[in-house]
């Protein structure tokens, strides 16, 4: 099978990798716009050879969109409007609500399927591709009852090659649940690296007391602007959602520290030491 | 010789199997009021005896309070008491202000070094312990013209076998800056903590979807309230001052994505950004 995908990046560039290596993927063909990037994918080997959209849809079996979600969401129609026969296109981006909702009605929507492989790390670029970076992690997909099941089914048999674990769910769902568990901690870090940035003038300083503690919380904030703005822009809505939760919470928390009441930060510190019991 | 260890959780438990194990230490007795706690200390081998503390006292060549930052403060006047000879106290605790000043006026105060090594995980307990936990981290030590050059000696070479690396500061800018660069990463993950939980009502899905992300931005919330109550209200002014700084932060960012200003967004993230360069 001819596999290309579109954006050698972190998650382009992994999957590239481990499709490869396990025999799925016969030949990798990429598209990398970015000219360093391109430069050091074929370095690093990611792909076979690199090409253009056009070529590289017209070869693959299967198209992968690994972009930021607005180009996903712009190419998407493109790609679909090109292909023929039996290819299967996909994308893998962190927002499916707008994407889904682009493609609803075109005639080759059935080729296309909405899936969201939920891993990563805070880097990106070729450079930032790992092997084994999807193992043992959730994968999603969107609206599968618009997908063509054949095709699902061969999107299905490509995570599991890379040790995925698929989990279902439509769209807005997707797009309320990953305001939670994801997008509201790239904010948390953001806002948290700007606080010190703006406060502790004296960078040696953060560098020698940064603890382990200060460093994974922090971590986030190191992530691609490319890749952000699209998602937090495109998830609008549930994400102010969250951030308002989670200034009501934070707001009660100062508010205790602020009136000396230790009981009502004992509470609020057991009540968030709950989540021990579902991620250990 | 011989290093009585008060308090045989997370920190007390891992200096005593590196100063055992390196030779720092001849015999570790330990205090612990918690009784699973002291059968898991025992059962576990992290001290060779467990005692009463007037005990330890009495025996110890250095004695540790590796107690919340509270105990601490109450314990260590009694403490300084008690002493004869050249023995020293030392306190491992998150801020350094409060206790500083309760002793400033004690006739033995020489005999105290002031420390804080910096490093830890988010869990707590003597099954916490391990070795290694400090290697490469730094160790403030407060205040150090208030202590004996010679007791200060002792400590420091005690520390450089844990491969902790020396800093020094007054206490008042120490509890500043662990504001910045700790207290505050506690307080954001006990908010993120609340936010998914009181949200996320289905505990399975955050259990699914979490990523990498989502984990380490909320792993200090599996933190200990007896530990953070009393750092959070003794450091309560420089904590509410990083508080506000945040929520100025997070409010701004919130009113860019409501906006829809993709410019704004693109600009904190980058400002974010910048905290790449000082934290590889």
């Amino acid at each position: 099978m001819i596999i290309s995908i579109v954006g050698l990046g972190l998650i382009g560039g992994s999957m590239a990798i481990d499709l490869k290596r396990r025999g799925f993927a016969d030949r990798v063909i990429g598209v990398e716009n970015d000219p360093v990037g391109a430069a050091a994918a074929l370095k690093i080997g990611l792909a076979d050879e690199l090409t253009s959209l056009e070529d590289a849809v017209d070869r693959g079996d299967i198209i992968v969109l690994a972009v930021p979600v607005d180009t996903a969401t712009r190419m998407l129609s493109q790609v679909l409007d090109r292909i023929s026969g039996d290819k299967i296109v996909i994308d893998t981006c962190s927002t499916k609500g707008a994407i889904v909702r682009a493609v609803k009605y075109h005639p080759k929507r059935r080729h296309y399927v909405a899936t969201h492989p939920m891993a990563g790390t805070e880097y990106s670029g070729p450079w930032a591709a790992e092997p084994n970076l999807f193992a043992g992690r959730a994968c999603i997909f969107a609206n599968v009852e618009e997908s063509d099941p054949k095709a699902l089914a061969t999107i299905e048999h490509m995570y599991d090659v890379l040790n995925m674990r698929p989990i279902y769910m439509d769209a807005d769902s997707h797009d309320v649940h990953v305001a939670y568990v994801s997008h509201i901690s790239h904010v948390t870090s953001f806002a948290l690296a700007l606080t010190v940035l703006d406060k502790e003038r004296d960078e040696k300083h953060i560098f020698d007391l940064a603890s382990g503690g200060f460093s994974s919380t922090v971590r986030l904030a190191k992530s691609n602007a490319d890749m952000w703005v699209p998602i937090l822009t495109q998830n609008r809505d549930n994400v102010l959602r969250v951030i308002d939760t989670y200034l009501e919470k934070m707001t009660a928390f100062r508010k205790a520290i602020d009136d000396f009441d230790a009981d009502k930060v004992r509470e609020l510190i057991g009540e968030a030491n709950r989540i021990k019991k579902i991620l250990r």
